[in-house]
């Protein structure tokens, strides 16, 4: 893990999710118009790729609605060429049928992919927000995490990786802990799976691996032993967003950040966009003599068919 | 990690288990009599632990019989004092509500309880028993686990820790990844798990962790940086068994072994019963000068209430 | 190893040393006026403390002058309250009582203290530089050690750390590979040394552990693991200085930048000062919201005498 | 680190060394006699390759003499195809040339090539044998070990290397940190020594890294990373010999006991001779499953050039 190679480093960012909600921080893009503006800031910032949920303009509530995911890549599409990476993980408890849906719709370039199964808990967040409330759904839709499994059996892998081949989408493999690595690598083996793979781990879900460097280091030691060789980025919740990308643009991964994970630019501070968050790992980057990816090199880094080739 | 302290080893066997199904090997216990010799093979073998799940006498297939759990634990009971550690895992698809009932209906000194959710996957095993199939139920439990998830969500693991809590029945918490431990750490940090915990690291299904001793090596670290003091023993499936369980013994820890785990005694030649694993770890725990614990020892080490506060 | 606890790191500068030789380049410090110079740039760009080496002014060879370290420190101590740590680690070939002759002299608040011996080797470099010397005995003193041990017995650690205990005199225990931190943890629980310690991991010399992430989480783990509570910083030759203390920094250590350890400020540009590379290193700090310490503070963390009591 | 795969595994034992002296037990062998029994008994054991010093048979101090390495060799010789693997690396204090000599006067198939310097310190064991030393060289040889480096330069390494290339000697790189793999790691970049190479871990000195599962699954991982693939084996100080060769044949590993390393059988017993070390080795690999190489299978796995080529 040489730390100082020439090479790019591919700076995403998760402009919504579906973890935060509109209680949490004013500036959390909702409407499509937001979170345009949002996926923008990205990339003036610098950001290569836009990873992409979309929520009901009224409420803010998460919902994979195929028109407002639309709407939106296609007006980003129109004012500048960032990747758009479109999630096929939906918001909490929905169907699998519907997650997928984004793909046969949009035919993106690139999308989530998530590797197994495991509590995803937001629960416990509730009680610093108690009184506070903007919408009624708000509550019951984190409390109710503490009885919640984010479901990605084997066989939602194997038919989303089916789907995304059928489409000529790269999928990006979110990895929330050791064994899905190995999860990967049996489908690999079996030949369901084409390499190289693109691995996003995702650290310090409630239910999933802390974010810590121990586990980032584990993690991509476990993988190049299991898989070989492959690109791979990082993503931390909450406020080691900052410590575990910059860990990752050091060890020769790629980055996330945005509001979907953290909604602080720095400690007491709120981000008022993902792209104040990204302009600070761009600093952060130019100090460390790391450079960072264009669209067009992310492309390339990561095997993409093209934005001529989307349906939007 | 200390490999060579004075201490006693606790060797545990999983008699039967719900994984393995009649048609891969003539000697997995099935009926409650053949559950009784098989557990009466681990406590004359040295084992001082029993790990039990029942199946339907008829056809094989787990099924958290309540009375068969009482027939199998009041026989073995009046034939000797080996702990009897109760499954809350229940079978593959089975409800909550019914994995739990064995610690109200039985109080039992120790029960299972799985510190998070995975994809539990046997559906790769299937080609190799392909036409040998004895049961029709066989092929499709097995099949059908490409589409499961063993659901162990933080409510799940909160309602049975109170309810073993209520009888004053020890949780061993099954810890299948890295990330579980943090489920259990969270759970400790906010008072609803007590202290000095017992962990049984599982390793090798498909869907969790593997079965290395890197992997090994790191759960007991990580554990050690979260948790603190614990007790800790481990199993693997399949033929990483014996390998595991050795590194473990050597690394201060217990170990689990048993027709639940691993079909074979050695290479190519199935254990007649889980007894002669029991054996087979006992010697090579002798020529490593690793004492093992008795039932009694056991039952102090892991702060058990007691054979006469069971209610079989 | 959290990550962002509120906390103050230390930055240290190494400003000469006795690895760089005048040929590698023209900003390496070597008469007393331009290691006073470059400790105050060190000062004036935030860091708390500079580590020291001597050299013939002449000829700007390393060599342990007690003349020249006292004119340095004392005018440094002049103009600023920045901590010295002298070293004990004299120049290749020196002798162990030449090296320990600067604790009596000054009397220094920090001091250098070689946990290990191992080859120490510079030989590699030089055909980069060949037909460039700009003297004689540069060519000979780093080819000359392919043949080098550093010598560093326990018996030369004890006599240092009884030396330091007598005036005062806080060691700051070098450690280049994973055996020194046993070597210490002996020490400690023979009571030859006293805790709270603090550790310097050298990373990336030629006969020491190389400077990678995954080392250096080793070695903070083995260290927590043999040694229990401790402050620590990393330095790191070369390329990787940037890298290894911008990790440091996140995992809570503190950092050792200068020339002795890298001659650049980024690739392809020579550092005109130590202190560029530590306005360099506080520009990053800022961003990651890590506070570094004043000199004040640096002595409170690190628990020296102060500046009252040194002899210059 | 696949732990169960075929595969045939090599038991070394070193049957006398230079550290332990004659009054820490009567069964040390210390004449040429003493020594070819030792051997035998290895051999007969079950054991591939035998580690060999000697000392001066009056006295029992290690002493190079190549008349008496030569004696034990030819002698063993003709009783049997054991593979030797001479020692370079004398007795303490001993000096490089005198040290290498045992590779031109007798040819071996295997020598031990040590691949850095540390501090090798048996100081710490004297007060457990005052009052009980049979000569008087012993308490002196052990107590001077404080101010002992043992010295293994890149020069001395890169002279040993050519002078084992010359005679077709096979080096067993003894590796006592993890640094030292970098020492080859650059070596064989560099072209000076040839792959695949047989590394010997060698745990528990003080001075070097110590004998634990943690450490010896690091060195391990460190050099796949390092060097790619090689033969490697482990050797362990004192009592935790036994579990550091287990995990070894665990993890594809070789082993290597003997008296060298370690004086008992088990807790409290002194081991009569290193072949009742090896015949325990051996029943724990019978048990594991673990196959055991003949002499002339570990000549296959390490590329030696056969006993008809020695001179002896």
């Amino acid at each position: 893990m040489i730390t100082s190679l020439p090479r790019k480093a591919i700076i995403t960012a998760a402009v919504s999710g579906a973890i935060h909600t509109p209680t949490m921080s004013p500036h959390l893009p909702i409407t499509p118009q937001q979170l345009i503006e949002d996926i923008m800031s990205v990339y003036e910032a610098g950001g290569a790729v836009a990873h992409l949920h979309v929520r009901d303009p009224e409420t803010g509530q998460p919902k994979a609605d195929q028109e407002i995911f639309k709407e939106v890549a296609a007006e980003v599409k129109k004012r500048c060429d960032i990747v758009l990476c479109m999630t096929t993980g939906g918001s909490l408890g929905d169907t699998v049928e519907n997650r997928a849906k984004v793909v046969s719709t949009l035919e993106p370039e690139l999308a989530s992919l998530n590797a197994g199964s495991l509590n995803f808990a937001l629960f416990h967040v509730v009680p610093k927000y108690e009184g506070q409330w903007k919408y009624d759904w708000e509550r019951q839709y984190l409390a109710g995490t503490e009885d919640f499994i984010f479901p990605n059996t084997f066989y939602t892998i194997r038919k989303f990786t089916e789907l995304m081949g059928q489409y000529g989408t790269k999928p990006e493999f979110e990895i929330y802990d050791v064994g899905m690595i190995n999860n990967l690598a049996y489908l690999i083996d079996t030949g369901k799976i084409e390499t190289p793979v693109y691995l996003q781990f995702v650290l310090g879900i409630l239910g999933g691996i802390p974010a810590t460097v121990e586990n980032l280091v584990y993690l991509v030691q476990t993988a190049r032993q299991q898989i070989g060789d492959f690109q791979w980025s990082v993503c931390a919740a909450g406020r080691t967003q900052l410590a575990m990308t910059t860990h990752a643009l050091l060890m020769g991964g790629h980055a996330r950040v945005g509001l979907e994970d953290n909604l602080y630019l720095e400690k007491g501070t709120l981000a008022k966009s993902s792209g104040e968050q990204v302009a600070k790992l761009k600093r952060i980057a130019d100090e460390l003599g790391v450079e960072t990816a264009t669209p067009e090199e992310a492309r390339q880094i990561l095997g993409l068919k093209g934005l001529d080739k989307v349906n939007f």
